[in-house]
This record gives C-alpha cells, structure tokens and sequence, in this order.
C-alpha cells in the first residue's frame, strides 16, 4: 500500500536523543557500568510516589463515579483554578482576560499552538539550540523554522527584531534554564523580548518547566507577566515538578487564544484523563507543592554544583561549559572544529557514558555545533565525579 | 493581538452536540426531570469503579517506580501486547506485519492518521452520516471531505467506488453500530470495500468503539481481518468498554504506517499515562474482559430492545428509526422536510429531552437531513419508556 504520507511526516527524522545511550549499552559487558549523561529525564529519585498513590487512593475514594465519563476538553475545572492559583503564588501570571487549557504535558501544549497557527510554510523563532520537541513540532506543521542564536543572557535581541521583521507567527523560548542550553533570559531581555512580540504582532510562546526548579540567585518574573496585549502564551508541566507519566501540563493565555485551543483539543484527545487531574488538584490543595518541590531543588542542587566542579576540575582548557541557575542541564561547548559525533560515540563505546551531541538542537549550521549537553540530575553524586573525570581525559584527545 | 490562526482552526464551528443538552438545562424547574436522549456518552452505571481502583491500587503497590518516568511513545509493550491478543482473541486482526500503538481515545488515533496523511486539498471520504469529531479532525487538517450515504447494509458501494476514483487518501468508516447510524455493514460489503481501497490505494480507517457491544445477531469479521496489502487502519477504545476516563484506545496498522505515526504522536502528547497503562495490562491479563463486556451488553441491550419497542409504540406513522444489532445510538428519520431543528429546541425547552438534530452528522445536504440521533443507553428503562412516548406525542405535531 501506498499511504502518500505528507511530506512533513515522510520525512521527520527520528530524535537521535536516545542513539548513544543505546550504542553504550550495546557495549557493554558483564561487571561494566553505564553512566547516562544523555537522557532528557528527571531523576526517578525524586518522584513522590507515596503522594501520588495516596492521591490516586483518594480519587477513587471520594471522587463521584462521574469522574470516571468524560471530561471538559479544557480541562477539570477545580484543577484549573489550582493551577492558575499556583501559578500566581510568585507572579502576575494568569490575567482577568487570560484561561488556562490542561494539557497531556507541556509538548501538548506546544503542538496545539502549533496547530492553531502555523501553516505550510509560514515562519517559526526558535533560540539555537532549542528544545527539540518543539522544532519538531513546528515541523511537522510545515513551518520554516528560523533560528536565533543564544548569548550568555538569553536570545540576540537584534537577529531576533530581524527575524520578526520577516513576519513570523511566533517565537518559542524557555527564559528559564532552557533545554539543552541552561541559560536564563535576563530581565530586561524579557522586557524586550515582550515589546518586541507586540510590535511585530509575533506571539511569545515562553515555555518553562524548569523555572521552579532554581538553585542559585533569585527569580526572575515571566515575561508574561508584562504581558497586557494578550501577546504571551505561557506553557508550564507537571513532568519535572511531580513526575511525566502524570502526563500534566497547562497553558495560559488570551481567552481568544484558548477559545480556538480548546476545539483542537477536543477532537485530537477529548480531554486530560480526569483520574489524574482529580488526583493532582487533590494534591495541589492539600500540600504545600513549593515545599514539595524545594526538596526536588535540595537533591537536583547538590548534583549541579559537584558537576560543575568537576567539569572545572577533569576538562580540558578550552573546553566552556554554561552556569545554569536551574533545570536539567549543562551545555558543554568544545572549540571549533573538534568532532563531537566521534567524541560522543567514543564515550559511549568506551566509556560506557552516553552524552548528547548538541547539533540535534540547533536548527542553524548544526554541522559546525561543537557542544554537548549534560543530564546533571539522573546520577549520583559519585557516578557524577567519576564520569565527568573520565569524559575530560578522552576530551584531551580532541583538544 | 492579532494571532492569526489558521483558516482551518478560526472557522471551526463548535460542535453543536450538547446544545440540545444545555437548552434543556435551562428551562428546567424545580420539580421538572431531564431526560438526556441526546448524550454521547456511555451510562455511568455500567462503569466497573470497583474493578478500576483495584489495579489503580496494586499499580502503585507493584510497578516499579519507573512507571512514574516517561514512557514509550508507542506504549506500555505489556499493554500492546495484551491488546494484540485481547483483539485477535475474536479474529485475526493484528497480523504479523502489523504494530499497534496506544493512544489517547480513538480520537487521538483518527487525529494522528489525519496529520499523517492529509494535506491541505486532499480529499478524504466519510460515510453520511458519520462521527462528528473525526469529520472535524480532517476538516483541521484542511482535508475536502467527501461525504457517501448510507444505506441499511452500510455504505453505498457505487459512490463510495465514484468518490474513491477522484483520489482521495482515506475512507473513514464505523462498519459495526455507527454513531449516529447504528447501521451494521453487511460481510459481502466489508469486502468489497476492502477491494475497492486495494484497488483505488485509499486507506480504509475501520473505527470500532462499539464492535464489542452487540446485542443480537451473529459477529460480522471487522475489514481489517481480510487485510493483506496493508490498506486498513483498525481503531477501538476503551472507552465504551471501561470507562472514557481511561483516555485509551490504540490504532492497529501495518509495521511501515505505524512508524511514521510514531514520532506525530512523541511530539504531540509524547505517550499515554503509564499508570494507567500499567493498570489496564493487569486488568487485563487478571480477568475475563469479555465476561466484563457482557456485563455492559447485557444493561445496554434491554434498554436498546424497550426504546424500539416504544418506538414502535408511540412515533407516529411515517417515522422510521435504525435497528442497530449494537452500541449506544437508534437514528430516527423523519419525512422529507420536517422542521426537526424546531422539534428538538421543543422538546428541550417544553419536554426537557434533548435529542441530537442529525445535520451535524452529515458532511452532504445538512440542511435537508430530517434525522435525529436517540442515545438508549443513559437513561432508566422507565425514563426511556416516558421519554419516548412524550417525544412520540410532539412529533405529531410536526408530521
């Protein structure tokens, strides 16, 4: 059979995320160990799993039987007004004029924006390097997706007024210790960022869920808070904060943005399963989540700051690494020209410690990306210092 | 802020399903009882909560915290393979060329095949009437979807083989009690529809929600059972058969369309909720589902046997309704030009019984359609009985 399938789809390639940590278990022997520097998930450590289950025992205790028909597309009320609640316990988040949609994470988030306004051909701005999920979402819709390049501070405001300029539908960034780069957007970056969005009719799509999970150095506001022209959709997600196979996330914005949201999702996937959500806004009500997720903080905190130390301490010189204040990630970057592709592979191979070459994030000049990222959470303190010690002696040979 | 969505998404009307609902709502007084003939949804009494919490419970008792982690995108393989055999158990559907993936619903699994395949233009086939949301999902995708009647035995073949002619990459249909139809597609047309999308290389899309909810009359082998070319996309849920909150379903097709449907649905909602996966799979392997489907036939089927009855008993001559051999819908035509727009708001505000006008159903002629869809499920057998006969009483005055 012939599925003509759209080209968009014919041809997505499949994320190489997961290609050294399986060339690294492929090698690996009896008595080796695998140290997993390359994976894009939190720590299983931290998952709450006796709250959850206390939770989930309750919903099927206490919720009516109606929980289990189906729900409203834009989510279980309670649960939207807990997190539009949560949300706004540290800043002016959700407006009077704004709504908030569930969503089964914040890639659904992210895909229904997509889906809503990006048509074959129309422009995307995407940071370099930027979370692939959403590359390939605005992909698999066909956009062209234009790529600005990261300072120490956040996106090149001038690349990116003259990307604008080209006419873009909108600008996907996470301000907060972004995925692979863990930069912070400054504030007053921020600000800019805001204006621009309004001046050029661009829509912001500030992605954050990493942006409770801070280490160092105090909290910036979201730039959806400047926001009063409804020129911000603000995404957040549950799969850092209490564990992904919760499937949560939510995004806020415009109540004419959510109005033609909802209709998307209503007929892509009906709704979140109300079983969670029950559970979740349950939980939210009766915990204290910040505290919650200060403990997340406490561990994942500890595991950055010896990372770092150790990457001072084992790599080579010329080898930079970024000083995220959050989130999951370092983004290593060796000098130009040095072959990561066989850096990588020979860590995997050898060493037995998958790494996650950066040039599947970069939609500009991938070819000449000599960074790598960093999983700084997923391993113990011990498993961190040894590893990093023996990726900066094989980086010794490509200096 | 001007977003500027996409054409598809701006003009989408709201489905008008729960309209008829809602203008009931608000003319009811105290004292008046609501009859809701006009839901899509399953009853809640034949829900297995009891059954649900305790594989929610021992999820959380057994599995390996790492349910809590992301999971595969093509589902929990446990699950997969349970519904393999649980699907297969009554025919050869899943052949060894085929994969199957889960999703969220069967929405989810009809959304990802329309973003597979349908560009803009591109013609896709649906009977008339046919399931609003899948409508709307090709209608998303900007699909021209070409609408062929119905007859007693299912499709008609000639249009159907007209419609296919001019190029279309699917044919979307519910061969066993379709929502709104009820009709059941006859074995010799099963396969000559499998034929014709052989022949014209158009994709059959075989959704079967209700196939399991059969009432009376002998099994009929679903189109995906004589599939050998790879031309037929098999759909089913969980919804119907154990709660819509499980928010499950799974798409069976050959090995080549489910790797391209893959990497849609990773970028998208990225996987279905372990927990319940996990939960399902136990369910599953631990007791005789069918004997649980029994169950729900057994409460569903006498409310189907009293609503013809009174049917029969109470609608004025000249009104003829569907036979369904299974699921949830009797579908009631009424003569050529009734006003059943004004029907149904009169017996919403007057009756307080909503009923679905069938127009939104059909994609040809809406404007002529003088059907309504009767959901036999929800109700009680005394409300069904009262219901009708009211409804019976009104319809007189339009005949």
């Amino acid at each position: 059979m012939d599925y003509r399938f759209r080209d968009e789809v014919f041809n997505a390639k499949k994320a190489a995320m997961g290609e050294m940590y399986n060339l690294a278990k492929e090698h690996l022997r009896d008595g080796d160990k695998l140290i997993n520097f390359a994976s894009g998930h939190p720590s299983t450590e931290v998952f709450q799993d006796k709250l959850i289950k206390r939770y989930l025992n309750l919903t099927m205790e206490v919720a009516e039987k109606d929980i289990l028909q189906y729900g409203a597309h834009a989510g279980y009320l309670p649960l939207r007004q807990t997190f539009k609640k949560f949300v706004n316990e540290k800043g002016n988040v959700v407006k009077p004029e704004d709504d908030l949609i569930i969503t089964y994470g914040s890639v659904e988030a992210i895909f229904l924006t997509a889906l809503a306004l990006v048509n074959k051909g129309d422009k995307v701005i995407v940071e370099v390097p930027s979370y692939v999920n959403a590359i390939k979402s605005f992909q698999i819709q066909g956009a062209e997706v234009i790529g600005v390049p990261m300072q120490d501070d956040g996106v090149d405001l001038e690349k990116l007024e003259s990307a604008m300029r080209q006419g873009a539908k909108l600008f996907y960034t996470v301000p907060n210790f972004g995925n692979p780069s863990g930069i912070t957007m400054s504030l007053s970056k921020r600000k800019e960022v805001y204006e621009l969005g309004v001046r050029y009719q661009v829509l912001i799509v500030e992605d954050d869920p990493y942006g409770d999970l801070r280490y160092r150095n105090e909290r910036i506001p979201h730039i959806k808070e400047f926001d009063t022209e409804g020129a911000v959709a603000y995404i957040n997600s549950m799969s850092k904060l209490i564990a992904p196979a919760m499937r949560v996330g939510f995004l806020v914005a415009n109540k004419e943005f959510i109005k033609r949201i909802i209709p998307i999702k209503a007929v892509s996937t009906n709704g979140v399963t109300s079983i969670i959500q029950f559970a979740l806004w349950k939980m939210f009500e009766e915990n204290d989540m910040y505290a919650q997720i200060q403990k997340i903080c406490d561990v994942y905190s500890k595991k950055l700051f010896l990372m770092e130390k150790s990457m001072d301490k084992y790599f080579p010189e010329g080898v930079k690494h970024s000083s995220p204040d959050g989130g999951m990630y370092i983004w290593v970057t060796l000098p130009d020209g040095t072959d990561i592709g066989k850096l990588c592979k020979e860590s995997a191979i050898q060493l037995h410690i998958p790494i996650t070459p950066g040039n599947g994030f970069c939609v500009v000049e991938p070819e000449s990306c000599t960074s790598l990222r960093f999983n700084f959470v997923k391993e113990s303190l011990e498993d961190i210092d040894y590893g990093i010690q023996k990726i900066g002696k094989l980086m010794q040979h490509y200096i």
